[in-house]
């Protein structure tokens, strides 16, 4: 009995340790922005799990509206959302994912308005404070590419204008209502930021 | 020896089964919809945490448009949906979630277009065959509301505008791009609805 005490201690935590490993595992695999082997940013695959942070319809910054109307919906991962729910920032490694879609007013039975069609592609932000000397850098997937380089220059027209009027950091949380919410609350937003 | 074999295994038995029976209970608690003792429907709490579906702008079914262009953000749960892939069919207890943004167009640096502004409430759907006779029901939550009443009578003007139109069972695929993927695929659409 003396040598099957310690056995069966052993086989216990034997079985722990290996629930707890594949747990571990299973949440660190893709849990951050994945590169290829020359730098480039794998597509993000299972972003529509994510957390849905909200959408805008043919949203445009300049003077001119845009021609075709697209639909655009934005996810971040739980632990990034969490984090930001906490502290009213983003952590390191946070992806934003930015989904097009075309739109159209007229089918089935929808008359006004509009719906999302068909898929466009996806425009990613990351924040990534190692690997990128401007912390934040853009890509973007069209409808099959698996891996996109960065928009160059880093200091882009994507990254100047995140960081001159992005209401956090470089995420436009004052066109995301809840998030906004949250910056309020912690008082993160730039105080340079025009909100309305 | 021989006495602590049979020991060992019950030791490794229990403690699988505690840490399957943790995990069922967590799978389980909150994951069908809720009711009160008077049998209203307790609004769901943390839909923003479930699996995106789609999103529109001002959609309506009449000849007139409407006044206020409100966005509808659609969510499910990851069981449901889970389930939706795997079959082009939902499983019995489930929820949509569609919800209710007003839209503003002008606002920071955005000139064209909309982007969600205002939290207007919840409509939801639930598919529960044991508890309603005509198996799916509906419900409107304002700002605050905790619980609300199914709308009545059961086959209300949603019951039959879903019943006669939607794609799949009662739900509007044909205005949700990724799940019309899947329902053509598992030819699961009513042969009777218009698609286009």
């Amino acid at each position: 009995m003396r040598k099957t005490l310690p056995v069966l201690a052993l086989v216990v935590m034997a079985v722990f340790l290996t629930l707890r490993t594949s747990r571990e595992a299973a949440a660190a695999v893709g849990d951050g922005p994945q590169f290829t082997a020359d730098g480039k940013l794998v597509r993000p695959a299972d972003y529509r799990r994510w957390i849905y942070v909200s959408s805008g319809l043919g949203m445009s910054y300049t003077q001119k509206p845009e021609d075709a109307q697209m639909f655009t919906n934005v996810f971040v991962k739980p632990s990034a959302y969490d984090y930001y729910l906490a502290n009213g920032k983003w952590p390191d490694k946070t992806m934003f994912v930015l989904e097009i879609y075309g739109s159209t007013s007229k089918g089935s039975i929808n008359r006004h308005g509009s719906y999302q069609k068909d898929f466009m592609g996806l425009d990613v932000e990351v924040k990534d404070q190692t690997r990128f000397a401007d912390k934040w850098a853009y890509f973007n997937f069209d409808g099959v590419e698996k891996a996109a380089s960065s928009i160059s220059p880093s200091q882009n027209a994507c990254w100047k204008c995140h960081e001159q009027n992005a209401a956090v950091e470089h995420s436009f949380v004052q066109f995301y209502p809840e998030l906004l919410k949250v910056a309020r609350a912690k008082n993160t937003i730039k105080p340079t930021v025009h909100l309305e």
